[in-house]
């Protein structure tokens, strides 16, 4: 009955969530009692250290079993993190017709729509009637990962696609040909999965066909794929908008010392990057020495600017990301970026000259003068700010890079320089 | 022959890009060329703006073909938009129960699963035979955003769903009972959008059911509006984690007043609170007067503070909206973050010292002391880093407020604490 139950009440990605959870004999003992597509849909929703578990613990039929059952892409997937004995295991426990497919797709580069597509779809010639096409599909269909979009292939070069949706609603006697669309959207093996990711978003698609350079139809990429794929690449820019080198792992499936090694290079960095705006201190001693209090309103200054900084990168960061700002758009985005600062840094200054005058922190020269360095800063900062992603994105560096961390510690050091230029001024130090 | 090119050679979504560009005349032109679902799709891809020049373009008539194609949750997000005028118009030219139903789907809160929903689905019942299941769809696909899940009612209670997948890999003899799944996922018309997208994503699903408080089905999210979903929603957190208001419209849709507004009140908020910064520092003028080298070390101090401290803070916020991490792992967490701390403590506070005696900038005692004050801001930093985004989310704030500027406006605080009470030990002051 706990087999009928598992069957009946699971998801395969809730039972990889559980089995997580077991030890590794019962952990085991229930795998075994799924269904095997069950099994194997499970088995690619595990995270990798269940996976080598589970394999030590299986039989040669019964991974035989699970390899058979699973899409290729989740195949790729879960091959690209074993251990190379495991590897073996694995390809041995499946056919040579299969390996030979898994084989290619693990050549292609990580990232790439090829590592991520899958290779079963349904194929359909443009002399089938929808007749026809529909009984092609009742006979291969359950094999495929998806069967709602068909493509037309002639010589294994793609030359249209028909939607089932089209097969369902026409007439059963039509040719292929007549109905199905001949400019389709596709991607080539080598493009980026973002790409290709965000083509499925953009169209709404529930798959893409995948080309090499000949066009010929090599696979497709699914909808649920996709998303998987933005979330990830999501998360890989928002790791590096906080100066952290991204990787593919959670948070808990990084080790300390993988957690210390991703943060402490940018870190590093910016501490030596520093250096800078302490040099340019250290050369107004005397003036601090004279009026100790100047330095009260360093950590407000560069806060404010390091804040105004970073929210132009990082609206601009998401712009780009999500394709509504391009880098053509730069002077667009710096005219109205200093709109925004003049306006900001103009209510910041009143309110920071009053708050001064009211906390008896200095006189009208003074709230004058914090007042100006607080409008240069806001100004340098959110220009500064606008511009270094749009120029990463030209150069061919990820834009994502230009984001607090890095914009933060060139605020810093003009926030500093403006400020001892205008106080030096004019207090005469 | 423009026509033909059009309809053939582009995408609803490319089609409504192009009309911005052009002007109004021409623009209304060339939306007249489209066949009737084309021009409704593209309508639906416009921007506001756009829609209600055409919209006062367009005959009666015309308006009536675009609303009558339109999917329901498309002519929501429209009608959502519009001016009461311009709504009036629009409702006019609809029939009376499409009016009724649009009418309750206006009433569904913003970011509700009932706001994003399309009411148009294959319903399907238990006692017919998948023969009989497979006809109705041809005569009703045709009007349905999405035929590829069915669901399965019983007055009106949604009891069940089958995948066309299986109704076409099936016998066609068999009843929709027999092979319907009954276990499935679905979610309440009053659920936030963003679960339902998650739910859409985890599960890889192509819509999902949305039922009533009696479970009768009233609608179904479909996975493209899904994606979309997500994507508005990791904006908002990316914007609120840069300490902007979010806003649903574009950077450049967003006017400069409007950028203002979204961006000042933290900025404002943030200035104030770096008071207590400067009330620390003003206590200690007289060391700072003694020893004005000291000042030249806290912009690296906070700086790295505060980079520290987004680093872990964006981490757990970004494994929180992903569902990596919850508020039950807050101890974990913690104990992790301690460790990755004093290891990059360690690191970073001997770098530092290497440098400020290679620099001349200061003795082994200084090199010292900044190595310790270091050391405590990162483990502080990174302390309260990771644990206000989780202490947010269990109080019902949302984390992303948790995030680098807020976090580096207290960081700075503990910072200048801690700084200033270990040198004026050290130096006597
Ligand atoms: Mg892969
Ligand atoms: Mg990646
Ligand atoms: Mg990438
Ligand atoms: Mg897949
Ligand atoms: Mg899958
Ligand atoms: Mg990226
Ligand atoms: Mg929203
Ligand atoms: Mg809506
Ligand atoms: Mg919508
Ligand atoms: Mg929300
Ligand atoms: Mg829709
Ligand atoms: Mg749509
Ligand atoms: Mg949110």
């Amino acid at each position: 009955e706990l087999k009928e139950e598992l069957e009946n009440n699971m998801y395969p990605v809730d039972l990889a969530d559980i089995l997580e959870g077991f030890e590794q004999k019962q952990m085991v003992m229930v795998f075994r009692l799924l269904a095997k597509e069950e099994a194997a849909e499970t088995f690619a929703y595990m995270n990798s250290d269940l996976r080598e578990l589970l394999i030590n613990s299986l039989t040669d039929s019964e991974l035989e079993e699970v390899m058979e059952e699973m899409y290729l892409d989740d195949t790729v997937d879960v091959l690209e993190e074993m251990p190379a004995n495991v590897v073996d295991r694995l390809l041995m426990a499946t056919d040579e017709e299969k390996r030979r497919q898994i084989n290619l797709l693990l050549q292609y580069p990580d990232d790439s729509a090829g590592s991520v597509m899958n290779v079963d779809y349904i194929a359909l010639r443009k002399e089938m009637t929808v007749a026809e096409a529909i009984l092609k599909i009742r006979q291969v269909g359950l094999n495929r990962e998806t069967i709602y979009t068909c493509y037309v292939t002639e010589k294994k070069k793609l030359i249209g696609q028909v939607d089932v949706k089209e097969l369902l609603t026409t007439s059963e006697s039509k040719l292929i040909e007549e109905i199905m669309e001949t400019n389709m959207l596709y991607a080539r093996t080598t493009d980026d999965q973002e790409d290709v990711a965000w083509t499925i978003t953009k169209y709404g698609l529930i798959a893409l066909p995948i080309v090499d350079h000949e066009m010929c139809m090599v696979g497709i990429v699914t909808v649920d794929d996709a998303m998987l794929v933005l979330q990830e690449e999501t998360t890989e820019d928002i790791s590096i908008m906080a100066g952290v080198h991204p990787s593919e792992e959670s948070y808990f499936g990084t080790t300390v010392i993988e957690h210390v090694k991703s943060r402490i290079p940018w870190l590093l960095f910016l501490m030596l990057s520093a250096t800078v705006t302490q040099m340019i201190m250290n050369s107004y001693e005397s003036a601090l020495a004279v009026m100790p209090q100047l330095a009260g309103f360093i950590p407000m200054l560069t806060g404010t600017g390091g804040n105004c900084g970073s929210q132009s990168s990082t609206l601009v960061i998401r712009g780009l990301a999500v394709e509504e700002i391009e880098f053509a758009d730069i002077l667009k985005v710096i005219w109205k970026e200093v709109r925004i600062a003049i306006l900001i840094s103009a209510a910041l200054s009143v309110v920071n000259g009053i708050r001064i005058m009211l906390m008896g922190q200095g006189n009208a020269t003074m709230a004058f003068t914090i007042g100006v360095t607080m409008a240069c800063t806001i100004i340098i900062a959110k220009v500064v700010g606008c511009t270094l992603p749009l120029v990463a994105e030209k150069v061919g560096l990820d834009p994502a890079i230009m984001a607090t961390p890095l914009i933060s510690t060139l605020v810093d050091i003009s926030t500093i320089s403006v400020y001892f230029a205008i106080v030096s001024a004019v207090f005469a130090l």
